[in-house]
């Protein structure tokens, strides 16, 4: 049994990188609920100093895609474009489990 | 307040990807117990067929250093070695939180 997953990682315009880290804060809390989403963390890459990553574990694809179209994350989407420096990159992984996966 | 995250690749020799994330996914249950580690999730990456991709979230960068100490982690690292396809590489971050993360 495994579960989707996506890494994405998010630029944010020089100084920006708080703003936006926010956002997506605020995006993992109002995930809270959501079933279909078993992980969604926010870091700071160390190295790169306006890069966001996160890290997802959903329980399928097709839960990610949904999650997508809900009023609350476009809402948050629109917010977080003018903070990006190009678009946001992003890996799909196929989640094996391990401490804390939720499976 | 952020913890100290890491998101590590190990890429298999051919055909030992799944040799080896066996063997992260042992780490990860020795892991359960071990207070400082918050999250190890043990995943595939989609498009690339040899690369294991983990990530780890531990209360502090000193508890992440101490785990690698453990007998039982020096053992899977001897393990898993001979399965590798040049060093793992990985990226520290901040986390600052989310949907299980932990904190």
């Amino acid at each position: 049994m495994s579960k989707y997953g996506y890494m994405g990682v998010l630029r944010a315009q020089p100084g920006k990188r708080d703003e936006l880290a926010g956002i997506l804060l605020e995006a993992a809390g109002g995930l809270q609920n959501y079933a279909g989403c078993l992980l969604y963390v926010v870091t700071k890459d160390e190295k790169d100093e306006d890069a966001v990553r996160v890290w997802e574990i959903w329980e399928s694809k097709e839960e990610h895609d949904n999650s997508l179209k809900l009023p609350a994350t476009r809402e948050l989407i629109t917010k977080a474009m003018p903070l990006l420096n190009g678009m946001p990159e992003g890996t799909a992984l196929e989640v094996l489990g391990g401490k804390g996966s939720g499976f």
